[in-house]
């Protein structure tokens, strides 16, 4: 999840100068941002600050945020989904590559750099509904009405997204996070059906895939919002499984195999909350990860604007004092 | 779920004479709602047509529906909830029981009539948030920093409600469900120590309610929005556990146990593909439910506006001919 935000006055003290998206597509602007939570949380890793959907850009699809995103025209018919145009995500977001770029030299070393890009059902779903949905409505009238049509989608949007992250990956960033923040939008059997395989296959090139000088990338997959897909998720060979805090990082863990590589799970509600539950409940969740092969601790979800920072970092030194 | 709604003209027809509250607050339209399905669709059960807010009535609490619930003064602090009026929701909400009564008569004893609430934690969540919420974050910090007072709240509410299905007995209904529509905005863990207790608590005290001249009627519990805490759940005795869309039927009676009652679970958007879809799902539901001690039929969470009645038809008609 994105680490930097609204939480953090020294970032809304940049975004009272540029709106979200310059933000995102100023590679130096975006650099500052991507380390801001280093300095101050003293977190392991780095989060390149972006969006998933900046990935439009390749495609000439038009997106606003306001503040959620919003697309003007979203595909509803054949005909939307195959005036598509699919282009070249490394040259088209070069802004990205640049940002990636500017945010290893500014965190010379000190911590790896993880890069992102949304899961193939996910980014598709914002084209289809035009923005966030309670119900998907559009997209499951679109996957049960036109399968076929669907399939090809996703299918394209794999590739893409494929190309997208194997760009950042030569751009410098040491991990990869693919995010399915829609997943639960679908039961077992339809996720199984009809998401499932284009995931697989992005999580499967993008592993495929050898950086010069380096080897190839670790691949973690976080899909959220239904914990019952769990299982299913776990059948694709990512480098690591985000398990989101709906489930508990035990029994997520027991779901996944204890021989996989876990990332969770702490409800970041829990941040509204006082210290002492907060550092009572990461070190349950420290104990619960020690079930897994490995465990990278993380939020189970986005952090809330709300959020006091000294409540994160709070959480940051119990991990730490934790280990 | 609401069976009546605005997928069906006649009921859009009656919405556009009165609003949504008053149309709840209006006894033989209420009742002329309720039954709309029943003539149009066929189906083996009515549902009262009302809303699971109309009980804050009974605490001087306003909402508003623009369409979606808004509650002008949500509670924010200790004094907020300590100003709380916990008033009698029979006696004070006359016209659903009043309602109630019309639809008995309207019914004429075609098809049984369910009364309903919400849970204790839904309904003090709209209390809390003011409204729906994505994160539920003004709940969480509320019972995070305050579980005492979370507990005595969500205590009190369990009374009220109580005594609102007791009365909603007395009126004629021949079933209550509860509606745990937000239930999935905690984590397992939480939900089984801030939640359950007050759940089992109202499920028990209905139960043991013995109507004059007719037994205990049944108590249907449904848990929304995150499938992985259905085996918390099924730790209360309700006479019948609703399961959502989210998992598998065949899965959720393993979990809830194939000695249960279940009902559920269609996807409603399913109801958004072709005919042929629908069937072939509802076959396999009816197929997955005989592994229950009892299965009825149902959509896995409400039935979407922009519903054909004709492919609600079809569901229906095709549940009958599996039978």
């Amino acid at each position: 999840m994105r680490q930097a935000g609204r939480y953090l006055p020294e970032y809304r003290a940049i975004r009272a100068k540029v709106s979200f998206l310059e933000l995102c597509r100023t590679p130096e602007l975006a650099a500052e941002v991507t380390v801001q939570p280093i300095d101050r949380l003293g977190v392991d890793a780095a989060i390149l600050f972006s969006d998933i959907l900046v990935v439009f850009d390749a495609m000439d699809v038009a997106v606003e945020f306001k503040p959620g995103p919003m697309l003007p025209s979203p595909l509803r018919c054949r005909a939307d989904v195959e005036a598509l145009r699919w282009g070249d995500p490394v040259g088209e977001l070069a802004y990205v590559m640049d940002a990636i770029r500017a945010c290893k030299r500014a965190l010379a070393d000190r911590v790896p750099l993880i890069g992102f890009c949304g899961a193939p059902f996910t980014t598709c779903s914002y084209l289809i509904e035009g923005g966030g949905s309670r119900d998907f409505l559009e997209v499951k009238k679109l996957l049960f009405t036109e399968p076929d049509l669907f399939r090809s989608l996703m299918a394209n949007m794999s590739e893409l997204l494929a190309k997208y992250l194997i760009g950042q990956i030569d751009a410098g960033v040491d991990a990869v996070q693919i995010f399915d923040s829609w997943a639960g939008a679908l039961g077992p059997r339809d996720y199984v059906d009809h998401v499932l395989p284009h995931t697989r296959a992005l999580v499967e090139r993008v592993q495929a895939y050898t950086p010069k000088d380096r080897p190839p990338v670790p691949v973690i997959l976080f899909a959220r919002g239904n914990a019952n897909l769990l299982a299913h998720t776990a059948s694709i060979p990512a480098d690591v499984l985000g398990i989101d805090w709906s489930i508990g990082l035990d029994q997520g863990i027991e779901v996944v195999g204890r021989d996989r590589v876990v990332q969770g799970n702490l409800d970041p509600g829990l941040l509204l909350g006082p210290r002492a539950l907060i550092r009572s409940r990461v070190a349950d969740t420290l104990q619960a990860g020690a079930g897994a092969k490995a465990h990278i601790f993380n939020l189970g979800h986005g952090i809330s604007r709300f959020t006091d920072p000294a409540h994160a970092k709070a959480m940051v030194d119990a991990v730490h004092e934790g280990l």
